[in-house]
């Protein structure tokens, strides 16, 4: 069942889709030294049937050992020209290599066909955050299409609470969504 | 003295300048029960002297909680026009009204000054967050530009790592800035 901050979503996508960067959003987790990180990730749609958001990464990224030790994610997306902010909160999902759920292994493996040839090509780079030492590592010819690289990673973000801010008007708008089990409540809140 | 990342960084604004939002970042924190949160904040340029960024917020909000806790932050700051990221870690410092530092007291003051009428109006706001129950508490005057309400709080970011990634380009380039006491060192690693 459709989440019901999924239609303000749609909308502000919508709404924003001129912009090139309308998909980007940033990710914080945590580190294993309790200090929070952040990066700015790309949107991949919804899991099919569920509400959970994906994104796909490299298991050699540090971001990766941080969902391991802390599987808790906040999300920040920013839209520009609707002036309207949601954040996610939620549980990571990381479906690598091994993961033995079938279906999940299924979209991890449709998440790489619909990447493009640039985007899957980047999985077959150096090790991402080491010193840079020698270029032929990035020549390298894109990847096979079909079968994703080892080291290619699903992520999904379940998300438990939303908390959506319009800044256009005044005062602003802001509404607080918040899942039990399946249910979803919302309570509009102070900006 | 200028750390060496505030000349990209300065070409980044200036280059982007024309996007409506290119003081907004995103501010990661981490919640008292360990885990990360995320919203987008405003740069307010550097406090004088200092590689310190400037925002503003507000004692009520729950970041400042946050921060009183784990005074770690990370700030993404994503620049869509020339495509690059810049990732600051560092300690947050909170500068309320209690703040016994003259200086930075003063800067606290001139915070405030520098604020849009709008923006300070926000101070004045019923409490960001709790149930919104009466909008009259929304229909204040403009607050004395002078001195700041007693929950107006600066906050610096004293990075101690920046990490700069320019999209464009095949492959990808990115450095990595880290500071030991007051000097910085700069690497080239892989994208």
């Amino acid at each position: 069942m459709l989440a019901p901050w999924r239609s303000p979503l749609a909308h502000a996508l919508h709404r924003n889709r001129s912009l090139a960067d309308v998909r980007f959003l940033q990710l914080a987790t945590v580190r294993k030294d309790g200090r929070p990180a952040n990066r700015t990730v790309v949107f991949r749609g919804f899991l099919d049937g569920t509400n959970q958001l994906k994104f796909v990464t490299d298991a050699r990224s540090e971001k990766v050992g941080q969902i391991l030790h802390c599987s808790w994610g906040e999300a920040c997306w920013y839209f520009a020209k609707t002036r309207e902010q949601f954040r996610f909160t939620g549980e990571l999902i990381l479906v690598n290599e091994t993961d033995t759920n079938l279906s999940l292994q299924k979209a991890r493996q449709i998440a790489w066909q619909e990447l493009s040839d640039t985007a899957r090509t980047q999985f077959a780079w150096a090790h991402p955050g080491k010193a840079r030492v020698c270029d032929d590592a990035f020549h390298a010819l894109p990847p096979d299409p079909v079968s994703p690289l080892p080291h290619f990673c699903l992520l999904l973000l379940e998300p438990e609470q939303v908390d959506h801010l319009e800044l256009r008007g005044n005062p602003q708008n802001r509404w607080l969504y918040q899942r039990n089990q399946q249910n979803w409540t919302v309570q509009e809140v102070n900006p």
